[in-house]
């Protein structure tokens, strides 16, 4: 893992620890999500503590340096889809990609964008926006190809990835066909945009 | 809460206690999901822990007998949707109702459906078994009505309710919005039921 932008330079040992925390945290936090604590971190990267503290201050910090490099990962993957493939799929593939790959790989990476327990915009505020700003690119290309509904908003496709990774809760071919499923309703319907309303049940049980 | 079936007929006030662990128990299961502990239901119900132990030997007896009731005025709410009203809409009702109404409503019965750190098939067998039953009526009659894809399956079904149930991460008009365009997509597509494959991105990041 490479990191930049370092306030002062570090010595050589304190770079090599410094990356074996991150790659650990990164490990940790793919495998068992972001409850991971940094003791034991500490521990799986074979530093003290006190060295996971001198890096990064708080749990968070170290949280926002992982989460910050992953979505680095992420934002590229998908910029070269719409660079490299069809501008009007990419974002299905997006989609697709970040439920039944990335994010089924990584369970921190899943938390991290459903926001569960993790405030991002906190953490990571120049990530998330670079996230959402590729999230609007993807839109903006599926529209212009006529492959997703007009009205399709952002803060709604970022909804959809997060209930995409959720629906992976039985064997992959069911979470590859109900993600199928959900993209299919992301798609301008051939009698018109705004004929999907169902009656919406108010019955308490 | 009412319950039947106890073993042995309990003493008014042992049937008392039962009533109020258990009503303690549903809510507080409800507000802040199913890892609430044992000791603090005892506190809240204004019992000892020995009396919550005693008609529930284990966290999981517990578990298992909300849960069981829950899902008793599940699949009860489910029928009357069937019964009551149109027999082709009400598969798309029950999604909605279990996304925006009842599972907003309770973490607890939520996480039961989505198997987050519970094993419902262990826990009450019997209330998994009605409620999939109930899933299968309410598919077969939308499937009979033209209003569900024919190669919809149950266990799909499922997983399109603990998606539509994960999406509410931002404002309820955004949850609404979503579960509906998640149910544009079970419904029979103009264009022939299999047209809706997406090429799969296998790039890794």
């Amino acid at each position: 893992m490479q990191l930049t932008g370092n306030p002062r330079p570090l010595r050589a040992d304190a770079i090599h620890n410094r990356e074996a925390v991150l790659e650990t945290a990164y490990q940790s936090f793919a495998a068992e999500g972001l409850s991971v604590p940094i003791d034991e971190i500490a521990r799986r990267a074979g530093v003290g503590a006190g060295t996971v503290y001198r890096h990064f201050p708080t749990k968070n910090a170290l949280f926002g340096a992982v989460i910050d490099h992953r979505l680095k990962q992420i934002v590229t993957a998908g910029r070269n889809l719409l660079d490299d493939g069809d501008p009007g799929h990419a974002l299905s593939e997006f989609i697709r990609a970040m439920a039944l790959h990335w994010g089924a790989r990584d369970l921190g990476l899943a938390q991290t964008i459903a926001g569960d327990g993790i405030d991002i915009y906190t953490l990571a505020p120049e990530a998330e926006a670079r996230f959402m700003g590729l999230l609007g690119e993807l839109l903006a290309a599926a529209k212009q190809s006529g492959t997703a509904r007009a009205d399709l908003t952002v803060r709604e496709v970022k909804a959809i990835i997060v209930a995409c990774q959720a629906a992976q809760i039985h064997t992959p071919d069911v979470a590859d066909r109900v993600t199928t499923l959900i993209l299919a309703g992301l798609r301008p319907s051939a009698s018109g945009q705004n004929d999907e309303t169902t009656a919406t049940s108010d019955t308490p049980v």
